[in-house]
């Protein structure tokens, strides 16, 4: 039987959860940019996911995957610009980016990521 | 290498994978309550969850990240109320809800976990 | 602290991510067989996903977990006729399958597996 450790343990969700040596994490939306273009939001995330990452003994160096959701697939490439800035060269995860509308309408993507520790 | 044990094996999916410590469960729809309200159908969902959980040896104590794609955002509130109350008070999982149709139109929730033995 | 083994290694994504026994894939898209009927690219994905897990030390034995997204969830019988022909009889993974709007519309399949080492 192996332990669970929990970060940010709300009574919906906990926004990490580290097992052995992976983490995984919630799915981050912008909650310091709601309504803000996807540019900013997926920044706000991004500065979420390395924060969240830094907790849990992690980094970006260490992505597994990541999942990306964007209300509108016409923000592709505006997300792609702030995305690619922020990866590590030669440390990129693997990813998947579909179109999903998410749980509010301020919010237009959403990234949740599982990485090493 | 190592192995892997699944359980309820079908043609096409399996509806839990174990390897090592981890569990990974198939998207659950309300086989047991097609067409029904959202709040029924997640009722029926999380009950399936319990009895894989279960039968992995696992518990939704250990959950470490759950997917739910909900087929209409405008049903968040009400499949929240039954997630609000099914899940374990300080280790509640990760997660992520997004909007997607689903493979048939009675099904309006499904959700997907990882959990921890 | 663990080493992330990564294959095919791009600026915006790698392709494929080993961690312990474990193996994560990015999104498969049919690169060989843009605009082409569903069934095609699910054929086009499911070669590029044997390809990338032999590369990884694994295979389609080992699957754990697939998400697949259609853009169009009408397509779901002729994606799973060729789905349902590949898998492993005895060792299908979990799996989840919704429908999601891609990032390019000549793509309308996507598949991102995990699979064991």
């Amino acid at each position: 039987m192996t332990e669970v450790k929990r970060l940010d343990v709300g009574p919906r969700m906990s926004q990490a959860a580290i097992h052995g040596n992976t983490v995984y994490t919630a799915g981050q939306v912008a909650l310091g940019a709601p309504g803000a273009p996807v540019a900013e939001q997926t920044k706000d995330i991004l500065d979420r996911l390395d924060a969240l990452l830094e907790q849990a003994g992690s980094s970006k160096d260490k992505l597994l995957t990541a999942t990306i959701w964007l209300a509108d697939m016409s923000t592709f490439n505006e997300m792609n610009a702030v995305w690619d800035a922020w990866v590590t060269p030669g440390a990129t995860p693997c990813r998947a980016c579909v179109e999903s509308k998410l749980a509010a309408p301020d919010f237009t993507v959403e990234i949740q990521v599982i990485a090493a520790l």
